[in-house]
C-alpha cells in the first residue's frame, strides 16, 4: 500500500497504476473500525484501485465540538486499511484540502439538511458536502462507499451527486455492530463502561419498533413514542432526536407505506451517538 | 458539428471522438457575438474537441431581471458556433440541468461575490458558480474559456475551481469591442440608438483613466472620481458601480501597485452594461 500526503503525490501514485482502471474510494476520518473496513473490503471486490482517505475535516465540526479531541491513530489505521485491501492511503493536511483563503462551499439546501443531525449541528452537512465534493474532484472515483449508519449523510451526498451531475456511483453498506449490538463508531471509545452499557438501548429500541412494524403497526406517531420511551428507560440517555422518515427524501410521514428510516441521536455524557434501522 | 440536447446524447457524441482527447469548453447563454466567437476560436486552437454550451441559466437571474426576455436565436448561434470551430453544441433544457427537486448550490463566500455585480444582483454569482460547476462535471473539460468582459465572474470561477480542486484550467480571453469601442454584449440589442451612442462613454472613460495612470496617477480615489465624472457627462447614464480593485483578489486598494481592475456597471434605460480595463 502506498501513502500520499499531497494531491500531487496522490495523482502520481494513481497514474502509476496505468490508464482505464476503475477507482473505488472510501473517505474516512480515521480511527478505523469494522464499519470502515467493510467499506474498504466492498471497494476491493468492485474496483481495480482502492483509495482510502483519512482526513478529520474541520469544516464539519461546529464550535465546541470534538474536532481537536477526535481520536486519531495513524499507524493502526494504516495497518488496518492495508489488511482490508486498500492500495492507496491519502492523508492530507488541512492546508492541502483548504489552502489559505478557501471560501467555496457546496450546500444542499432544503429540509433534508436542516432536520435530524442538521438541527443540532447546523453547519455540519455544509462541511461534509464541501469536503466530499473536494475529495471526489481530486480522486475522481467511479464508486464511493459510505456506511448506512450515517443515513442522513448518505442521502445528502447522493443528492449532491445527483444535483451537481457528478459522474460517480454512491454505494451504501450496512451498519456493522459490536457483538452486543452497539453500532460501530469511532466515538464509542469516549464512553464509560456504564454509558456503553446503557447505549445498547439504541439498537434494542430500534429492533423493538421493527418488530412492532412487522406485526402490522404502521402509525409513525405510535412507533416514535415507543422508541422514545424505550430510550428514556436509560437514565444516562439524553435524546437529541427520534425520527421516522421517508428513506429517500427524509420527508416526514404519518404512516409507513414505503421504505422508511427510523433514526435516533442520543447523548450519553459528552458523547453523541447515532443509530438507525430501515423499515420496509 | 453535432448538437446534443441531453447529457446522455452529449456523452455519446464525446465518446465517439475516442479516448484521450483534450476538451476545450466555452459555456454561453447564446445570442453569440464576436466575443463568444473569439473564445470558441481560442478553444479550437488549443484542443482536440471543442464544446460550446448554450444555456440561459435561470438561477443566475434575480426576480424582475431579464431571464424570459433574454435574447435567443438558436439557428444563428448554431451557424456561428460551427463557423468558429465548435465540434459539439450542447443545448440542454432547464430540466436537464436542474431536475425536479434540485437544491444543491455551489457558493463562493466572502467579499468577492458581495461587491460590484454581487451588490445589485445578490444571488447572481451563486447561480453562475452552480451552473458552471454542473457543466464542468458533465463535460469534464481540460480547459474552459471565459471573456475578460465578465471580469468578476472569471475571478470567482477561478476561485471556485481552485478551492474545490476541480481539475481544469480557466483561460481568460480579452474583451472584444465594436469598431466604435462598445464592448460586445448580447444585451446591446436592447439599446435605443441614443442609448447606444451615449454608452460609448464607458470605454472612453476607462481609456481616459488608463491614460492618466500611464502618466503616473496611481491614487485610486482620484481615478474613480474622474471615471465617475466622465460617465456622468452622459445624461442617460445611471451608474450602478465604479470600482478600481486588485485584479486577483478584487480587494479594495488605495494606490495602484500591482495588476488592477477598473470596472463599471451602468444602466442606460432598462439595459445594464458592464465594461472594464486592466491597469498594469
Amino acid at each position: 500500500m502506498k501513502t500520499a500526503k499531497t494531491i500531487e503525490e496522490l495523482q502520481d501514485v494513481i497514474n502509476a497504476f496505468g490508464q482505464n482502471k476503475t477507482i473505488g474510494f472510501t473517505p474516512t476520518m480515521g480511527y478505523l473500525h469494522e464499519g470502515h473496513l467493510s467499506l474498504i473490503q466492498k471497494a476491493r471486490t468492485d474496483n481495480d484501485i482502492v483509495i482510502v482517505s483519512i482526513f478529520v475535516n474541520p469544516t464539519q465540526f461546529g464550535p465546541g465540538e470534538d474536532f481537536k479531541a477526535y481520536p486519531r491513530n495513524f499507524d493502526r489505521d494504516s495497518r488496518l486499511a492495508e489488511a482490508a485491501g486498500a492500495d492507496i492511503l491519502f492523508v492530507p493536511d488541512v492546508s492541502e484540502i483548504y489552502p489559505e483563503g478557501s471560501t467555496t462551499f457546496v450546500l444542499v439546501e432544503g429540509v433534508s439538511t436542516k432536520k435530524m443531525c442538521g438541527s443540532s449541528r447546523p453547519t455540519h452537512f455544509k462541511g461534509v458536502t464541501t469536503v466530499v465534493n473536494i475529495l471526489f474532484n481530486i480522486i475522481k472515483p467511479d464508486k464511493a462507499y459510505f456506511g448506512q449508519k450515517d443515513a442522513q449523510q448518505v442521502e445528502i451526498i447522493k443528492k449532491m451527486v445527483r444535483d451537481l451531475h457528478m459522474q460517480l456511483t454512491i454505494v451504501t453498506c450496512p451498519i456493522i455492530r459490536e457483538a452486543d449490538g452497539l453500532a460501530m463508531s469511532s466515538r464509542n471509545v469516549y464512553l464509560s463502561p456504564e454509558e456503553r452499557n446503557q447505549a445498547l438501548i439504541l439498537n434494542k429500541s430500534l429492533k423493538d419498533i421493527q418488530g412492532l412494524y412487522r406485526l402490522g403497526e404502521t402509525k409513525v406517531e405510535t412507533l416514535k413514542t415507543i422508541l422514545r420511551n424505550g430510550i428514556n428507560t436509560m437514565p444516562l440517555a439524553v435524546i437529541d432526536y427520534v425520527e421516522i422518515l421517508d428513506l429517500n427524501t427524509l420527508d416526514a410521514i404519518e404512516k409507513i407505506e414505503a421504505a422508511t428510516l427510523a433514526a435516533v441521536a442520543v447523548r450519553f455524557g459528552n458523547t453523541r451517538l447515532i443509530d438507525n434501522i430501515i423499515l420496509e
